[in-house]
């Protein structure tokens, strides 16, 4: 049975989880989620090490919503880096799950993107592990997880 | 016989892939394609680190557009590092093929770039992977992909 | 008998590790502390890499006080990225505890964030040590350690 | 015999590497060149690895001549990065030999700039394999490769 | 008995390991010093790896004096995060001895700064390698390594 797993932060601002569980729970059956709460998104990295390592995880959604200010960005890119460099010690994917405060306008457009991006990525991580031939049917398609679809520029 | 693999994303605005092949076909035989779509250009070193150690892909062509924020810039930042980075632990080329969607002035304009770049990017995969002495011939030439070449200093 | 590492700086202008340990001491026993001290923040990842391979520490608690010029931004961008890749090569977390001079308006503020800082990580130290589920029951609740809580957005 | 591998790209302006082997043959005998081009600066990193692991080089010059958009510096960091990190992986040196396009004020003296600094940079090569010693008789010197040397500030 | 690599460059403008060597001699006898100079400040990380695994050096001082430019800046970076994953590879210290041309106002200052720093850098290495716990007996004390100390908040 495959194994999903789902690392989060007490630091976002919304349980992110949860939509992803969700999204995860209305599309597919047979497979187990592994859950794992940490601080912070730079303790990510190795959160999502110890579910592949320990836990035998088959890909993970990384969850977190870093601040706006330039110290939360660059933390962010930190633990992309962090989150990159993992899935090439265990030739795993992780979905990084990112939405950063000054995507919105406001706490309610917020929220709303917190939900879509994780229940949009929920579907990346299906595709990924058990459908990849509808990811290259969506080739250049210009998809985005959360706001509206930029499209294709042959469209 | 060469396994070349192709990897890109739902992210990008254009079918980058279809250009890329099309060139190989046109010029070369013998050699066997192995596609891989992810949804950005963040899971593309995962994806080539797994077509090199999995499927025995001898090359790559890494196929990405990324977006004109700086959050955008980022990203590619990020999945250049990680790009370098499978090269480095696999010993095989990884070709970035990225356009950046402020590279152009136009929608029409950035459709040629993707399409321009993804074909002469592929005769350079042809190189690395038959013709090494060719690129040994082209050594200091101002070579550019997409753009017109900007040539030699000393023509 | 589980092992925390505590590793800090004579850099830093508090002794941060004495309200950590202090944390600890009054929420746990059964436990040992393993002390560690360098120059500075770019010295801790080797520490802490030391700690877990030669004194087998469990987790470790890194700790500094970054000054507020642009290369110390620069080391602390550094330190961090050393103390992300030194946990994916352990499959142990470590505590990132940095303050940052420009954080706090005055001496004052700047000494009650230190202290109120390490203890909260202290805290984090023991959940994700002992007590992992009290995490997952803070998912997404916007929990900071130092400043006040940001809390959650559904609150 | 020593092996000292020349690395460079097509996208460079001008022959760099001819006036790196120029030097090298006009100063000593008795070693042998091993060439690779590729297409950009970002794929000397893993060209250096190949040449490291499987020709066998003792030292490599990786040439190179990044643009002038802050792109082209992104490209230039990166391919720096995997150039330390392919060396620390096969304890062997790279010397890196990027000149910028914009360190010079018009293409006369880029053209003298790549020539001097190629040329310098191929003493440093030598005096790395063959005689470590007359490097360390110039510790401090305020040595420069290419523009005129800065000097000692006890002189 | 203990090794000690001192790793320097020729682009520097002063004679950088005489200080740190003078010092070393000055406070601990038994010891052996190991030399090694290197053309810039992004050749350190080979070198120290080197020497940390052909020559068993026990720890490095790794001394350099990046430029300032933006160029030189962020060499400075890229050789910092190069010394970091060295230690990270080879569980031993290396203490980072930079000093940036603009930290002074002027030449005479630079010298005095270069000095002071190298001199208060091998004391680290001292204790490092033989007192650690004048280490831990420091924490915390807003040590800084030449210019003045910035003193604890709590004085």
């Amino acid at each position: 049975m495959k194994k999903i797993g789902i690392v989060d932060t007490t630091f976002a601002r919304v349980d992110m989880a949860k939509f992803a569980i969700d999204e995860l729970k209305s599309n597919i059956t047979g497979y187990k989620i592994i859950r794992y709460t940490v601080p912070g998104i730079k303790d990510l990295p190795v959160a999502c090490k110890i579910l592949f390592d320990e836990k035998e995880c088959d890909i993970i959604m990384a969850l977190g919503m870093p601040g706006s200010k330039p110290i939360d960005k660059q933390c962010a890119h930190e633990a992309s880096i962090g989150l990159i460099n993992t899935q090439l010690l265990c030739n795993k994917h992780i979905i990084e799950v990112f939405i950063h405060e000054d995507e919105a306008e406001n706490d309610k457009e917020l929220l709303w993107l917190v939900e879509s991006r994780a229940r949009e990525h929920a579907l990346n991580v299906i595709d990924l592990l058990f459908k990849p031939q509808s990811l290259i049917k969506n080739a250049g398609k210009g998809l985005r997880e959360g706001f509206e679809d930029a499209g294709s520029l042959l469209d």
